[in-house]
C-alpha cells in the first residue's frame, strides 16, 4: 500500500515538472503578441451566462474592439479533464454535496479572441449591449406608429421575390405548394447547416405578396396557414425524418422582414427567437383567427424592441415611454 | 526607447517569475483534493453555449455526479484580463478581423466543480440530458390525460399556504393585496438576490386556493388577473424603481407547482422559462378570457415534457405518439 502511494507520488511529481516545461515553451512563444499594449476604454457587453466578454480599447489611438468568449468543454479530452493535473479547493461541504475552486491543465484553459481592428463606430455600435423595452402595441398605435413607420422604410424584399420566381436557391428548396393564394415554399434557413438534425431550422415563405405580417391576418388566410402547419411538417417528417412532436413553427412578431412567412425550427436548437414576446405558435394563431377572424387586427401585442431599432425612436417620439 | 523596452523586459521577466511561484503555490494546496481517484461512467449532459459540463462518475465503487462550469468575465478584473500575462497565439487572420487562441493567467482561470457523492439514481436522472417532446394538449387531452394525472399526483404544496399564511417567509413580501378572492402576495424569487436589478425576478402567489393552472381561468378571475398585472407592475415601479417597459409578466403551462402563480421578471434576465411553448403573457391572458371566458377550456396548449416527466408517460401510454 505504502509502496503504490511513492510509486503515485513520483508519478505525479514527474507530471507536474513536464506540464510545467510545456507551460513555460507555451508562455515564450505565445506572449510575442499580447494585449498589454491596448488601453481599456469599457465594457460593451458580458453574458455571465454564455461566458462572454466583449470590450472596446484602443490600439495606438485607434478604436478596437475585443470580443472573448470561453470555450466549451471538449467531450474527447475528459480524461485529461478528470486527472491529478486538475487542481481542486473545496469552497464549501454539506453532506453529499461539494463544491470546488478548479483549475484545469494549461491547455485546456482555452479563451477563444476575436479582435477587430481598427473598429468602425458602426463595430462598435453592433457589439455594444442595447437597452431594450417591451411595448405593449394597442390596435391604435399599430395604425399610428408602425404601420405609417412600415411603409416610410420601403426595405427591399427583392430576394424573397427571387426566391418565389425561381431565380436563385431554387436549388435549396425542400418543398413547394405552388398555389398562388395558399401556397408556399419551404427551405432551409442560412443558420442550418443541413446535416445536425437537432439544430434543424427551415423557413416557409408565402406564394401570397399581400401580408406585411401576423396584424394582416384574418379567416381568408386560414387555408393558407393550415397548408403550411401541415404540409410543412409532413414534408420535414419525410425528408429529415423529424417528427411533428419534436417541431417548434412560429411566426415572429415583429418580423425581421415584412412578406409572411413561418419558422420551423428543431424542440432541441436553443436558438434565440423563440421568447414568448416575439414567437407566436402557429397552432395559437389559427385557434384564434378561427375564434375570432380579426383577432390580430384587435388584440394588443406584446413584442421588444431595442434602442436602436428606427421604430423605437417612433414610438419615443409617440411619447409611449412617458 | 531601447532603455524602456529593457525596462519592460526586467518587469515582464519579474512578474511571470511572481506567476510561477505563485502558481507552483497554489498547485502544492491544492492538489490535496484531486479528481484523479475518479472512474468517469460517461458524459450526461454538455451545454456548449453555457459552457457546462455533467458527468458520471465512479469513486470507490460508488456513483457520482460530477458537475463543471466555466466561471463568467469578472469585469471586476478587466486589467489583469487585458495584460502581458495573457498570452495569445493568433489562429487566423483576415483584414481588419484576427482570432487567438488565448490563456489567461492563472488565477482568472476558474471553473466552479459541484461534486455529488456519493449521488443517488434520482440525481443521475436530474441531471441527465432528457429528450424533450411538444404535446398539443386538446380539451378532451386535458380532461382525459392531464388532470387525472394531476389529481393522482398530489404533491404538496403546503410551503405555499405557509407563504400566504404568514407562516413562513412574511418578511420577503415586497407587496399584499389581502382579498381573499382576488388578493395575492408578492415576493422575490429564490433565484434573485434583490440586489442586481437586471436579474430582478419576483412571483405573485393568489390567495384563491382552486385555481390548478391556466386551465382553470375565466371572466369570473379577471378582477384578480387585472390586480396583479396592475398592483404588481406598481409595487415594482415603486420599490425597485424598474418600469412596466422593462418587465415580462408571465405564467408557465405547465407550471412547477399547481397552485396559480405569475412570474415578474426584468427583460434582461436571461432565464429559462420564458419560451413561447411554456410562457403565456398575463396581458394575453386577460385579453383572452375578456374575448371569450372559457378561452382556457377549449383551447389546444402546446408544452414541452421531458422523457422522465410522469405527465410524458401518461401521453405515451395514451398512444399520443402513435
Amino acid at each position: 500500500m505504502a509502496a503504490m502511494d511513492d510509486e503515485k507520488a513520483i508519478d505525479l511529481v514527474t507530471k507536474k515538472r513536464k506540464l510545467q516545461n510545456e507551460e513555460e515553451a507555451c508562455h515564450q512563444i505565445e506572449t510575442r503578441a499580447n494585449l498589454g499594449n491596448m488601453d481599456i476604454v469599457g465594457v460593451l457587453n458580458d453574458n455571465p451566462r454564455e461566458k462572454c466578454l466583449f470590450l472596446h480599447t484602443k490600439i495606438s489611438g485607434d478604436d478596437a474592439v475585443v470580443l472573448m468568449e470561453k470555450t466549451p468543454f471538449d467531450t474527447k479530452t475528459l480524461t485529461q479533464l478528470i486527472s491529478q493535473d486538475t487542481s481542486l479547493k473545496e469552497t464549501l461541504k454539506n453532506d453529499i454535496y461539494s463544491t470546488f475552486e478548479t483549475h484545469l491543465p494549461y491547455h485546456l484553459n482555452v479563451v477563444k479572441t476575436t479582435l477587430i481592428h481598427p473598429a468602425t463606430a458602426k463595430h462598435l455600435s453592433k457589439y455594444r449591449q442595447q437597452k431594450t423595452f417591451a411595448i405593449c402595441e394597442t390596435e391604435e398605435m399599430y395604425k399610428n406608429v408602425t404601420k405609417p413607420f412600415l411603409q416610410e422604410q420601403k426595405f427591399s424584399i427583392q430576394w424573397v421575390y427571387n426566391i418565389l420566381d425561381k431565380k436563385s436557391e431554387s436549388d435549396r428548396i425542400v418543398f413547394e405548394d405552388a398555389c398562388p393564394k395558399d401556397g408556399f415554399v419551404l427551405l432551409p434557413d442560412m443558420k442550418w447547416n443541413r446535416k445536425d438534425l437537432s439544430q434543424l431550422y427551415l423557413v416557409a415563405i408565402v406564394h401570397n405578396r399581400d401580408i406585411l405580417s401576423l396584424r394582416d391576418l384574418n379567416h381568408t388566410h386560414l387555408p393558407m396557414l393550415n397548408n403550411i402547419l401541415h404540409k410543412g411538417m409532413e414534408a420535414i417528417r419525410k425528408q429529415f425524418t423529424v417528427m411533428p412532436s419534436k417541431l417548434r413553427v412560429y411566426v415572429h412578431y415583429q418580423p425581421s422582414y415584412h412578406h409572411f412567412h413561418v419558422h420551423f425550427t428543431h424542440l432541441d436548437l436553443d436558438a434565440p427567437g423563440f421568447e414568448a414576446d416575439r414567437a407566436h405558435l402557429l397552432q395559437d394563431i389559427i385557434d384564434n383567427i378561427t375564434i375570432k377572424s380579426d383577432y390580430y387586427q384587435k388584440k394588443s401585442i406584446v413584442f421588444k424592441l431595442r434602442e436602436c431599432d428606427g421604430l423605437y425612436i417612433k414610438y419615443k417620439e409617440s411619447r409611449y415611454f412617458n
